[in-house]
């Protein structure tokens, strides 16, 4: 998508060891605007597929999760990272191995909210090594409900994620794809 | 509100130890439709306040945060819980104590994303003993930048955050004030 690929290259700042901060607009400060074009993309590319529900993890694709579900005209519901005493028992649950600060923790939806009859797309705001993904699927699976998709802002195309879960038969579109980057060269789009 | 009043009565469910469960619209499944009203509210409360960023913290309150910065035409940004990697340097930082939880935590904000030139909505789902609040107001503080109010969707009036905060200056605008509630009776508002 050449709106966001010139806005990475426009703000997006690369630093050592493959972090991407696009926290201008993206995951830390967000740019609503920039979401409502990018929703609107994930809305046509999946135009005619039923959604009813957009699945996330919290906590910054709860924001592009939470415009993408008022265009597609259905509930957001994001998987918890930990059980709260606000959550009741009746849970899906699943592990995630986090890259970025190291374990594995584990995530946790509601039965309430996701069930046979959810046919879902999930989005997030990065796509590296796949493994949120990964664990949201499985709760998906688990649950009996129907997975549509996946709707990624960024794909970080050199690394594994993406490509592996395309071989399992998971559609990924993701609305920018990362050939490479350097802090000499920039980012690199596919 | 009424809409709201009439929502927590209908969807909302009372547990034993202060908790309300309202998770079916509010804070895991989100109802999009609902956030458009409840950030409705919110502008026209604020209306005239000049108001160019809303300030959260993760994870819960990123919905209703980001619905109300797409009514106001403003970005949102929101207050992470721990430094990781993918932050610089230069950060705002206050600590919040978790009653939910237990211990204390960090929340941090950008020095990039948070000014003297801003003029803040504080947005957040709960409000009980205002501890996240509080750790909202002093970012704000630290940083010169106005602080305009704070948008509630729902204040556990039975406990002293909110009157705390507004015997302080702050402005409060709650959508829905619960004056008390037990499994018994269920919840009443102010």
């Amino acid at each position: 998508m050449q709106l966001l690929e010139d806005r990475i290259r426009r703000d997006g700042i690369v630093r050592e060891g493959g972090v991407l901060k696009v926290d201008s607009f993206l995951n830390h400060q967000m740019d609503i605007p920039l979401f409502e074009q990018l929703a609107a993309e994930f809305a046509r590319l999946y135009d005619g597929c039923g959604i009813n529900k957009v699945l996330t993890i919290e906590a910054s694709g709860i924001g592009i999760a939470c415009i993408t579900a008022q265009k597609l005209g259905c509930p957001l519901v994001f998987a918890k990272k930990s059980k709260t005493k606000n959550i009741a028992g009746e849970v899906w649950t699943s592990q995630v191995e986090s890259f970025t600060h190291g374990g594995i923790y584990d995530i946790i939806v509601s039965k309430d909210f996701l069930g046979p009859e959810d046919r879902v797309l999930l989005v997030d705001d990065f796509l590296a090594n796949g493994a949120a993904l990964t664990g949201l699927i499985q709760l998906v699976r688990d649950a009996g409900a129907t997975l549509i998709g996946a709707g990624i802002v960024i794909e970080k195309a050199f690394q594994p994620g993406g490509e592996a879960l395309r071989s399992q038969g998971v559609r990924v579109e993701s609305l920018a794809r990362i050939r490479a980057m350097s802090v000499e060269n920039g980012v690199e789009f596919c």
